[in-house]
Formats: C-alpha cells, structure tokens, sequence
C-alpha cells in the first residue's frame, strides 16, 4: 500500500504549488472594506464554517473503524476544495458578469462563506463513497468536482437566473447526484449484500456522530440564510429554517420508530433524517412560504428522508447495485428535489404585494428593465435547475467516477478500515472485543492481537470462522 | 414494549398536526426587521442555541449504557418544546399586554431565543428523571410543562414585574423543582439504595458529558445576557457571568477534592458544580454587584453546588425517596434560590444615582408614572418571585407527574438503558466486558452475546450473581 | 495522595480569596460601553474561547488514560488565570501607560479576551507538561506565568512598539518555550526510552482530541483577527488565516504520510501540524503578505511541524532528555519563530504607500510625531522581540520550573493516568483490554479488575511482565 499513499502526496503537492503560482498572479485582497461587511457576515460564516468542518467531519465517524479517515478525509478534501474554489468560482463568476479583469480575483469574507459551500458539496459526495475509496481518488473527486459544481452554479446563476439561497439544488442536490453517480461508477457486488460487519457502528461512534448531527442543526439556520445579509429576508430564512427543522425532527423520530420492525428507535435516522428539513426548506427559506409552510414542508422532509433510508436506500442497493454509504440520497438528495419544487411552487406564485422591492432582489430576472420574466415564467426556470443540475451532477458524477475508477482502488478488506492507511493504536484491538482466556494471560500483546484476531470479536470474523 | 413506542408517535403526530393547524391560523412573520435587529441578537442567540442542544444534550451523556437517549430525546424535546412555545408563550404575552389581536403571533429571532430558553426548562426537568421515564411520558411532560412554563413566565414579567435576565428563577428554578416534583411522583422504591449498576458512567461517557459542560460553561455569558441586546447592561451581564463562572470552577475543584474520601476529584462535580456560578449570577447579571460580587457568588455557587452533590443529594434520596439523576437540585434549583435572593438584595439598594435611566428599564414597576414601586417594595416583589416559581413548579410537577405516572413507565431493567428502545449495535456487548474463554472461541456473534450477559461485565450482573 | 490534593486546594481557595480581594479594591465596570463594543467583539471572543476551552481542553484529551485531567485540568488553570490576568496585565497596561490610576482597573469586552489569549499560553505550556506534573504544580505554574507573561507582553507592546497581532510570540512562543523549560527543569530519565505505556492514545481518545483540533483550525481566524475590530486590517488577518491554515493541512498530510516508515499517516501530525499555519501566520496575520504569501507561509508551516514531530522532538528527547508531551515545540515554538521572522520581513518593507494611514495603527513608533522609526530599524525591533520573548520564556520557564520541581512530583506510575487523582469508574477497566476466563465469573467486579491488571491489557503491563 505504499505505492498509493505517496501517489495523493504527489497529487496534493503538484496542485498546492499550482495553487500557490495561481494566488501569486491572479488574487489579490478586496478593498475598501467597511465595519458592516464584516458583522454582518463573519459570526455568521463562523457557524457554517461549524457545519462543513465538525458538522460533516463528525457525521461521518459513525463507522467504527473508519472514524480517523473520516475526521481526517473531511478536512484534508476541505482544505483542497476551498483554496481551488476561491479562485475558480471567482473566475467562472467573473466570466459571467463579463468582468473587466475576468482573470483578477479580489477575496473578502464573503469568498469564505461560498469556498465553505463548495467544500460542504464535495464533502455530501464524499459521504457516498465513505469507506470505499482512497485517499488519492478522493483528492481527485474533489478537485474535478469543483469544475462542475462551479460550472452549474453559474449555469443556475447567472443564466437560469433561479433563487437557491440555501443551496438546495447548488449544493445539496448536485453533491448527492454527483457522489451517487460516483458510487455508481465504482460499484462492487461485494458491497451488494450488505454483510460487511466493518460496515457498522458503535455506541462511542455513534455518539461522536450526533456531535456532527447536532451542530449541523443548530447552525443549519445559518447555512440558508448566511448569504442574505441582516433584514427581512435574512430573519425569514432563520425562522423559516428553524421551524422545518423542529417539525422535522419530531416526524423523523416518529416515523424511524413506526418502520423498525422492533418498534425502536434507529440512529441513523436521528443522526440524518432529523436534518432533512433545512436541505428541503434550503431553495425557500427565504420565501414567503409562512411558518406553518415550514412547518409542513419540514415535517415531510422527515418523513421522506426517514422512508428513503427504511426502504430506497436499501432497493437500490438490491437493484442497481448502488451503494451510498451515509445515505446522501435521502438526507440531501431526496430534500432537495423536494425543495426544488417547493421553490418552484413559491415562484409561481410570488408577486410584488407580497414581496415588495424584494421581488427583484430574489428574482432579477422579473424586472421589466431585465429579463421581464412572468411569474409562471420564472418557476418554469426554478423547475428547469432541478433539471439541469440532476443532469449536471450525474453526467459529472459518472465521468469522475469512471476516471477514479482507473486509479487505485481500495481492496475489499480495506474498507471501511482505516489501518491500512492511519498508524492505529496497537492495543486497542485487545479494547474491543477481546476473547482470551486465563491460560494464555502471559502473552504480551502482539500474541493477545493475534489471539483476539484468530476467535474474532467486533470486527465480526465471527461471521466467516 | 411494542405499544409504548407507537404511543408516543401517535401523540406526537397528532401534536405535531395540531401545531401545523395553530401556525396556519395564528402565526406570521414579524416585519419591518431592521438590520440590527438580527446583528444584535442572533450570533449571541446561536450560543445559546448550542447550549440547549449540544449543552445540555451531551452534559446527560454521562451514563453509559444511555446515550442515544439522552442526546436524542434532548434533541426531540426541545423540537417539541420550541414550536408550542413560540406561540403560547406569545399568546400569553399578549394577553398580558391587552394586545389588540391576543391570537395573533409575529415571529422574530427574539422567539428562537425565548423558545429556546423554554426547551432549556424542560431539559432540566429531563435531567431530573433521565433513564426512568418513556419517550410518551417525555413529550407529555414537555408539553405540559410549557404550559404552566409559560403562566409562571407571564406571573413574572407582567404581574410581580422582576427582573430575572438570566433566567434563574423562570428557567432554572422552574425547571429544577418542577422536575424534582415529577421525580417525587414517579418514586421508585427501587432507586432508593442507588445500587443499579447502569447507574454509572465509564470514561468515554465522562468525555462525551464533559463536551456539554464545557459548551455550556463557554457560553454562559450569552445566556444570561442575549435579551439585553448591546449596550451597557449586557456588558455588565457578560462580565459578571464570566467571572462568577471562573470562580465558580475554582471552587467546585476545591471542595470536590475535599469532601471526596480518598481527596481525589469527581467527574460528576466537574461536570455539573463548575456551572451554578452561571444559574447564580443569573438574575442579577445585569445588575451593579461589582466584578468582586460577581466573583464571591461564583466561589459560594461553586461550593454549594459541590455540598449538594455529595450530601444534599444523598440524602434526600435516603429520606424522602427522591432520585435525581442529573442532581439538577444541586446545579440548577438550589443556586437559582441563590440568585433570586441575590436579586433582592440588589433590587432593595437600587438607585438612580447608580443606574441612570437603566433603573426603569430593569424595575419598570420604580417608574412614578407606572407603580411607583419603593426600593424596598421591589425588592419584596423579587422575593415573592421565588415563592411563586417554588409554587408553581411544585405544584405544576406533581399534577404534571401524577398524569405521567399513569403512562407507560419503564420497568426497572429498562432504567438507564438504550436497549428496549433503541436499535443498539449487536456486538457492542462484546466491546464492553467481554468475558468469554478459549474454548467458546467458535461461536458467533449472537452466542457470544448471551454468554457474555450471564456471566456479567459492564452491565454490573456481577453484583448480583 | 491525601496530602498534594489538598495543597492544591489550600493554595486555589488562598489566592481566590485573595482575588476577591483585589477585585473588590480595585475592579470596577468600564464605562459607557457603545453598542458597537460589543458586536464588534463579543461574537469574535466567543471563538476565541471556544478555541481555549474546547479547543485546547479537547485537543489534550488523546492520552487514553489521562482525559479527566487534560480537559479537567485545562478548565481549571484557564479559570484561575483569567481572573488573576484581568486584573495583573491591566495593571502592567496602566503603569506602562503612565495612568493615572495605574491601580484601577476598568473591565470591558476587551479584557475577557485578553485574559483568554493569557489563558491559551498557559495551556500551551500546559501541553509540555501533560500528564507529569500534579495540580498543585499546575496551579503554581499558571500563577507564576502569568506573572512573566504580563511583563514581556508590556516589553513588546509598549517599549519595543512592535506589531504581533495573533501573538505568534507573545502567546505561542512564549507559551511553547516556557514549558519546554518547565519540562526541562523537571526531566526525567524514565521518560527517555519514550516506553511508558500510558503515554499513547486509543481511538476514542485520538477522536476527542479531533474535536479539539478542528475547533482550533476553525476558529483560528478569530484568534487571530479578534482584537483589530472590524475593517479592512481585520478581514486581511480572517482571509491570511483561513488560506494558512488550508495549505498548511495540505501539507501536513503530505509530509505526515511520507515520513511515516509505512507510508500510513498520523494522528499525531493531523491533530497538530495541521493547525500550525495559524501560528505561522500570526504575526503577521494583518499585513500585507498577499494570499499567496499565506498560503506559501501556511504550505511551509505544515511541512516545519510535521518534521518537528517526526524528527527533531524524538531527537531532543535522546539528546537533552527534554521530554514534550503534546508536542508544543512542533506546534507552536518551530512555527512562532517562523512567524517572528515573517513579521520581521513584513515589517521591512512596509511603506505608507501600501498601508496607507493603517501604517500607524500597526507600527506607532515609525510616527514622526512618534519614536520616528523607518522601516528597517522597525524591522529590527521585530527581530528583538523574537529574541526578548525566547530569552524571557526560557528564564521563566526554568525558574518556574526548579520551584514546581521542589512540590510534589507525581511519581512515576502516576504520570499520564487519571486513577491517582480522580473517582475512575471501577468497571472500566474491564471495558478495556478484559481478560478472563469462564471458571471466574463468580468474581465481583474488584476480584475482577485484580485480575485484569494482573494479566495486563490495554495499560502495557504487558510490556514489563
């Protein structure tokens, strides 16, 4: 396995010096920079800033073997995306708006707050693939990526000319489709039964999850309406976010308990589907959808995300083979394509005795000075980016994952595992697990692993002795 | 235990119905919103955001064998809690103010704060009867307490007219007594000798508590001034809570290594003693008691709190039978009586000469054009302030336990226990005192299960074999 | 161990009393307070002391033995330090400004945050020491460094009129070096061959100390950009920061997997190199370094400190027998020098023409109406200040070290565990490493824990069997 680590060495080293001669001609500080520019967006980026680096980092942990490789992949693919994003989303957008200088990219904090977006997209892809790739097909997932999500965002910005404030489409949406296009690419029959006892969690594990779980929650208000800036609209995505997350909630809860066959509860869905609410109110938030609409519309989304990990997640796995670990498909995929419609729907009926100015602030393309759009014109676009970034994000998805797929893939005793790839604590096989008897008590620890390795234990060896 | 599991789903479904119905006829969003209305409030509202859920759903992570329900049921209490409050708590507001639209109900970021401090107390009743009650008797209890939550707030604010800007008497106090209350009606003379061995934690549950402690120690600040916006009083606030709780730390350390026998330090002090400088400072943070005052009501929090654990707790469970799993006697209600003499004597020197105009936005009552209230006078008022809340909690939790106590109780092997409730990984039993011989190296998982129940481990069988 | 347990309380109830004392003579409430102190601050502070109390606490827990202490401890030496720094460094402030109450000292927002930067370097020194010395000696060393740390920070504030505005060396390296005395003062040759047990990690532990490793890289830009205020100096530190410390994880993998003799990465690396591009960029976090300079600066950090765990730490161990428990040489000595030389650079070639009126606010003495310092001389005073700050540390250090090494030394099988000086729960020895036989299940759990240590397990007794 050496041969693999020192290839993403080299990749992550190539590209950081790229990165370092790009910044060098191309980048530059934003100026003048004035007190509100920053009040009104730092505490706030700081919050989202939470959610991609413990929010998803610890969501992931939920493995038991794996949990050094996804705190530390997390971060590692963040790290990567969010200096090449800061630059290229720049350009793409300078492109658009045929910028003097197309090539000249000028950072304020607002470039943070989109880098940590597209870092959360290709950390949505990674969840479908956790636990099945390397570390150097991951680097490449994320910086090929990032040329899509970019080239969609701007599709959906600047062309379609659609609202997305929370991202749904950009980025919950389009980092799901993409990630299962990916898993797709690089499916395996081994995967197919499900029987991988490395495939599991534990209590400590799942405990560690809930700590990504919950900031992802509490902070998901944020997330959706951190671009807006303070006023009106702003305080409309934070309660309207607020509220589909508390009523989704309560109906994940509810309905985890009613599909398990034991009646109890089941923690994977508490640690996703309790979330699906802020992906599925995302592309509304800051729409007049009234509080009982996010009440409702995140009630559902618990329930829709509950229902896809119970029962999607496992027929595709059967039929097609498709295997999404963290189950992306239905905490972020399946939200999204909801909250597409939902902001279709909003669209179709926005008019300025509700919205006042506002109307041409979410949606530039009504003004009569622009695109002069109708109403039922505009959700026509709002369902036309559904479309496109479904089509975007697979077609992407499927070429990343087909140019993965020629690299170095992990081997089938290697997933979910992170020892072929971190140094692991040596005696914490005899933590977990252990199965020695008096007699042998003398032996010193390698003997006791090989002892503990031979009559299985959590690693589930039991299954095949 | 099929039935309970689909009662409380059944009662949250039709809560949660119920609630989408109320929103649709009684609820909307507050507008005009100016800027500083959101830059003002909401990033001190995200920390205390981050104390409801992961403060307090991580500090009762402490037990071992409960940990999906304690960060989970926090986590669907307060979904619960924060959307019935938002709109009775608003009603009973404008009920108090003779609103022209009692019904009516005009959302802005200062609910999520107010609704949050309303899951706050139900959290702390939780913390009370942690590992004894059901998921039904948990939503009926939140839904419930809110109501008498919300009249107690009201009696408060509106009628006795006192100031409590931490919330020490309407929060803590509440919170503690009225689950104290439920804890005394749903007695078990099964708890009284404290012998059950899932009673306890291990290490990793310490840490995983200690993430909860520290969230809540950091924040703290916040908490007791988020509703005072920017501004003199809410620097007084932050400093004050600040320095009680560095105090309060410092001497929680002293007197848990004193009292304990061996002079080692206790976690459960740690954890718990090293926050009541918070809950003691909290009515009267944003009072003139000096940086000195703020310093020696820390010092005597801290020491309370610590004797409360190590004997006041003891004993009433001897006495009267009453468990508190949490002892939030010891962290919330006895500092809470703390702070609410504090803010009576700090009400009965009040003067203009040291306040300023202040004086009349703490103790509106003082105004000559209101009530024209004495020194004195409100500092009697202060004091029936406590009486009140004592009253009502009390009360409020007996009434509130009685009708639980006629739900589906837990049975005794089901106390602090994940297990009948939860799905928990099969082979975590094994992780955890595995005790299994050589010979027995050829069963499988579930075999290994069995055996390793019936001859004991971590679960503590041993004390009874 | 009755005895140094209560000397540390003794000596912790002594000087809070003493403190209240001094509070009560001589602290008071800054006064009026804008309402834009504290937005634009306190939010930033929050991240700041998410940094000192989880960031810090967390980040020590990855002792498998030892995390009571690490998180316990770092509550405990923080909360006594802040309350003795509000009060010592404003008194080193007033005198150095020539106050005129140079005895009185008048809190605001400000000062909670410069009592948590005095905290941090005690922490850092604290990291040196980790799991060798008793809180008697902690306590000591918290009270006495501060006293040093107030002193250079005056030499480099007001009399070398240096700028250093992430305290690169006035927090990290001073903190670094200081405990790298302390720790020399207190060698050990049982610590040299590096084999005690205990002093290793498991992957809980190591996930813990994750929780504090990516707080710390989150929130790093608010350290570092905290006390500047918002504008346009501020956003340059957030956006320097932020692009620091994503290239200095790049590398630091890079470097991590590299090194490794099995070419697997380390924990160790991620949960520390990664966060040392915020120690490089430090000092000259608000300068005009370009983005390409931090991210250069950030890609060398990363390499710096991964080579400094690897390489130099294990050297100064064999060689001079200096013994750094977390690493804080690595971390933050290596980096802080980095920083100083970069500032020194910077400062060199600072011009009016770059800076504008900001010049001043950076460097007050090359004011005409000042000190009248150019460039280079300014340079120069950077370059001092490094040399002062090592030279103030390692006096310190080694004074403060030969007075701890006079109290009570834990001895050697007390080093990196908990069990002498905390309630550890009983049966968790069995949740770790068991090893029993069928034929012993009658035992309780004492009978047990005999046996387990006897046999050995996850505490290395092995090794020495």
């Amino acid at each position: 396995m050496k041969l693999p680590a020192i290839s993403a060495s080299i990749l992550l080293l190539v590209f950081q010096v790229i990165l370092i001669v790009i910044y060098a001609v191309a980048v530059d500080y934003s100026k003048p920079v004035a007190s509100t520019d920053i009040t009104n967006f730092y505490p706030v980026f700081q919050d989202v800033n939470v959610m991609i680096f413990i929010g998803f980092g610890f969501l992931m942990t939920f493995l038991k073997k794996y949990g050094y490789s996804a705190v530390g992949y997390n971060l590692l693919i963040s790290a990567v995306t969010i200096q090449w994003s800061m630059v290229l989303t720049s350009w793409l957008a300078n492109a658009a708006n045929k910028a003097d200088s197309p090539g000249k990219v000028k950072l304020s904090v607002t470039n943070l707050i989109t880098a940590d977006f597209n870092a959360g997209t290709v950390l949505i892809t990674f969840g479908a693939v956790l636990g099945k790739t390397s570390r150097f097909q991951l680097v490449v997932i994320a910086i090929v990526e990032t040329v899509f999500y970019g080239v969609n965002e701007m599709l959906l910005v600047h062309y379609l000319k659609v609202t997305d404030i929370g991202g749904s489409m950009i980025i919950h949406m389009f980092g799901a489709y993409f990630g299962l296009a990916v898993a797709f690419a690089l499916r395996k029959d081994e995967l197919r039964d499900g029987e991988n006892a490395k495939e599991a969690s534990n209590v400590n594990s799942d405990l560690f999850s809930m700590i990504g779980t919950v900031f992802l929650w509490m902070y998901w208000p944020s997330f959706n309406g951190v671009l807006l800036g303070p006023g009106l609209m702003q305080s409309r995505a934070f309660i309207n976010t607020y509220i589909s997350l508390a009523a989704c909630c309560v109906s994940a809860f509810v309905v985890s308990s009613m599909v398990d066959p034991n009646r109890k509860l089941n923690m994977v869905h508490v640690q996703n589907a309790t979330l699906a609410g802020g992906v599925a109110v995302g592309a509304a938030a800051n729409l007049i959808i009234h509080p009982w609409g996010a009440m409702l519309v995140g009630s559902l989304a618990g329930i829709i995300s509950t229902l896809g990990y119970q029962y999607i997640q496992p027929f595709l796995l059967r039929s097609i083979n498709l295997h999404d670990t963290c189950g992306v498909h239905n905490l972020h995929g399946l939200p999204a394509i909801f909250s597409g419609i939902l902001a279709t729907i909003a669209s179709a009926v926005a008019d300025e005795s509700d919205y006042g100015a506002d109307l041409y602030a979410i949606w530039p393309a009504r003004l009569k000075t622009g695109d002069n759009r109708s109403k039922s014109n505009q959700a026509g676009y709002q369902f036309l980016a559904v479309v496109v970034t479904l089509a975007m994000s697979i077609v992407g998805g499927l070429i990343t994952g087909f140019i993965v797929s020629l690299l170095d893939n992990p081997s089938e005793d290697q997933w979910f595992d992170d020892e072929d790839f971190w140094e692991v604590p040596a005696l914490d096989f005899e933590a977990k697990g252990v199965v020695v008897n008096h007699a042998s008590s003398h032996v010193g620890p390698m003997e006791m692993r090989i002892t503990t390795t031979s009559v299985g234990g959590e690693t589930g060896n039991n299954n095949r002795a």
